[in-house]
């Protein structure tokens, strides 16, 4: 891939924003997390009075061929049939998007099928960023997900239906995921990526019972063994990503490199787009800075991404949809955070009497 | 007080939309909290498909004869400069409103000063509803918080503005407060009503040290002590308020009252506001099927209520600062959660697979 220019997030403006904070008429530090959450826009924006205006929410969506071992509740005929709702503003996503002030951009990177229901341009449904690199990975249990030149397809389709959100006025960048058996793949990655057991990182994803459980285990612990067994010395971040999935998970990397690119904070959602985000800071640590954790959701392996990030989920509800549902649902806070350093008084201004 | 009429949430609506959140496109239960919260709205607003348009955080205002003990890191007067800021739009919970789609609605319960900067309709500040019912509580470390005919003053003064807001539109309704010295009042105020003692309500509120820690805990146990010494035989609800105050958390109450009263949600803000809540339901206990609370906040007593109440909280951010900051926040939450209901498509009408 040709080299990103992401730029360093400035500590300077971080460290003046936190001195502005405390010239504003509150208590010093009241408003708790929200004034970190400022802080970093803040710094991002490189500006005292930082503001969030129209986000968009990238939704990428795939197949797994895993789902052949059996680890999803869902067959994967739901992948296109969800690209479709998405696309008719029928999912979960479109309202929590219309009410946080976001759209929707829908990436097709490797759906197996939906061509048929996938007309361009038909009436009354969102446009389809039509991306597909290959219809859906490659059993991981037994084979890599996709080849190394697909790898870079997929997260440059992320990258550029983000940057073409971005022309279109995004302020703020969103990822969301759709792909049954998404977080197997997930899970594989995550573990390889951060040198963790399969069971740290394997849960239930959209609802798998015991056996299926077990199954899923299995395959994740498979996949993991035929990914060291291949030896790659200090492998390349699309090295993983080649082996073991997805490929709306390279298109999520691409997403946050496209948002940093552009010097705007990005937002995760749950465990198969934070896995897109582990995978994007491994290919320019500089997206970190951008970075904000829009949920921690039930799923275990989460928590573990999110320690590894350093980064405090702004919501807890027991999210466990993806779509980038918990990232959108943040937005608001986030807005609000920049809102507060942009319009409060100071003690001076406001003529208000600081603590004794 | 005149009784009020309050219609008891819907137990068949509440179990109907449980039902009907099962038919939406996303697997059952996976967008967590955020269907509890969809329900209860749908209940309280007797539809599947509730909405919530705009809001209003009703800030009450008033001082505290207890800050005489020292128990506060902040001078009386911030009071009436705070309420001076709210209205010229510099504080906290004006950005935040503006970000939410709140109205701000300030009532003046029992100020102390203020009536120079105060000037009614003065140009640029947002009116004042002003209704000083004194200024000031009496001090509780050595007499009541004010009388009986005061306390149902300051209830209704909140009722009162809560429904002139509602009859402006409100769809929603979330209480802040501003009094330096509250936390003080609202630590003994909720010790009394939930039988605890006074270590496990009193904390740190706007930031007081050690020392002067150790006396708000001692004033806490004074007044409780000077309560129970009154020997009130199953107290009104009203008595706790004129015993240990405050002013504007009885104004608080008042506004949960009003909301409940019209069938609307209304929020929890902090420790201050939902002293006032706990006071509201026990005014009026079916106020508790209207309750949502806005966040958890780091003051300890914060969490008693909420366990009291048998509310989760929407966020916990770590806020402290009062004014209806964490109610407000919580409420482009309370607005995605019913837009899922609203707008989502069902399996069957999206012609999606369901789980196998």
């Amino acid at each position: 891939m040709t080299p990103l220019q992401i730029r360093p997030v400035s500590q300077e403006w971080l460290s003046e924003a936190l001195e502005y904070h405390n010239t504003l008429t509150k208590p010093p530090g009241a408003l708790g997390f929200l004034e970190a959450l400022g802080c970093r826009l803040a710094a991002i924006q490189q500006t005292l009075r930082p503001r969030l205006g129209k986000g968009a929410v990238v939704v990428c969506a795939a197949d797994h061929g895993v789902t052949l071992e059996g680890v999803s509740a869902y067959p994967s005929e739901v992948t296109a049939q969800m690209v479709l709702n998405f696309r008719a503003g029928g999912a979960a996503i479109n309202q929590i998007a219309r009410a946080s002030g976001a759209e929707v951009v829908v990436v097709d990177v490797g759906v197996s099928g939906g061509e048929d229901a996938d007309p361009a341009g038909a009436a009354g449904l969102l446009p389809l960023h039509s991306r597909k690199v290959r219809r859906g990975t490659g059993n991981i249990a037994i084979e890599p997900a996709m080849t190394l030149a697909e790898a870079e397809l997929a997260v440059r389709a992320g990258l550029e239906a983000a940057r073409e959100a971005i022309r279109g006025g995004a302020t703020v960048l969103a990822a969301g995921d759709m792909g049954i058996g998404n977080t197997t793949a997930a899970a594989a990655l995550t573990a390889a990526l951060l040198g963790l057991p399969p069971e740290a990182v394997t849960g239930r994803g959209t609802g798998v019972d015991g056996a299926r459980y077990v199954k899923k285990l299995e395959v994740v612990r498979t996949a993991l063994s035929r990914f060291e067994a291949g030896r790659h010395a200090s492998p390349a971040p699309l090295t993983y990503l080649a082996e073991l999935g997805g490929l709306e998970i390279g298109a999520i990397a691409g997403v946050f490199l496209a948002g940093a690119e552009a010097g705007l904070p990005v937002v995760t959602d749950g465990f198969p787009v934070t896995a897109g985000a582990l995978l994007a800071c491994r290919i320019h640590p500089e997206v970190r800075g951008y970075l904000f954790a829009g949920h921690r959701s039930v799923e275990p392996g989460h928590a573990r991404q999110l320690e590894a990030l350093e980064l405090r989920p702004v919501l807890e509800l027991d999210l466990r949809l993806g779509e980038g549902t918990g990232a959108v649902l943040a937005l608001p806070v986030l807005r609000a955070a920049a809102e507060v350093m942009a319009g409060m008084a100071t003690f001076k201004g406001a003529g208000v009497a600081d603590s004794t």
